[in-house]
């Protein structure tokens, strides 16, 4: 079995704020919109249906965690769940906080436009917000 | 506790094709990808975090067989599973099988387009390869 090695583009885009159970769980540096990424830390796996089903149960509960903080610290209208990685083949599902009005709303956010940097301070008081909730 | 009651805007979108344990496992009419919509029969409930626990699960697992069924019946090169609802909140995921070289391929396939409907033989060919993989 080989070992779990973070996708380089995955690497470049985000950060990592906390390591959970079964995921490494990681800020999108795009800051037009609340957004986190679960990257099981399993290798070579690309669909959710090949981790095993404890595996994709870690998974499930570790996504309800994210999602429940990211809607706690943001009072998001919705949030959007999806795997996609039609371009980064490595297993990573996107959790994202949708608010009325912003970025391509109602439409879905890959693709669209242009990431835009954080501010330092935003950054930072958001990861604080996100870890505390992530910790009860 | 009031009654399961399915969207309009899912129901005139899409075709049950069976019924799981949690889930209406239903075919979108968008003939541009195979494209199957499990709606949790849960009455309101709009995020898969306020789902309960074994509810979460049966939904994963659910999941996991319409993934690997559609991957067997298409071939496709990436499934791809999305929880939006920024338009219809009643908790749904899409589960849809892509190509390379699909319509707006390697992109989202929501809010692209218009939907093309299927020729009802090839839509009659793809619920019975489904079902019989959904079977098993």
């Amino acid at each position: 079995m080989s070992n779990f090695v973070l996708d380089r583009r995955l690497e470049s885009d985000s950060t990592s704020i906390m390591v959970a159970g079964l995921c490494d769980v990681r800020l999108s540096k795009d800051a037009r919109w609340p957004w986190l990424i679960l990257v099981p830390r399993r290798a070579d796996v690309t669909e959710i249906f090949e981790l095993t089903p404890l595996d994709q149960v870690l998974l499930t509960f570790e996504i309800d965690l994210v999602s429940a903080a990211l809607k706690k610290v943001t009072g998001a209208t919705k949030i959007n769940i999806g795997a996609l990685g039609n371009i980064v083949r490595q297993l990573h599902v996107h959790v994202i906080a949708r608010s009325e009005g912003d970025a391509n709303w109602p439409g879905p956010v890959w693709g669209f436009g242009r990431a835009e940097p954080y501010r330092d301070a935003a950054r930072n008081e958001l990861i604080a917000k996100l870890r505390e909730a992530l910790s009860l």
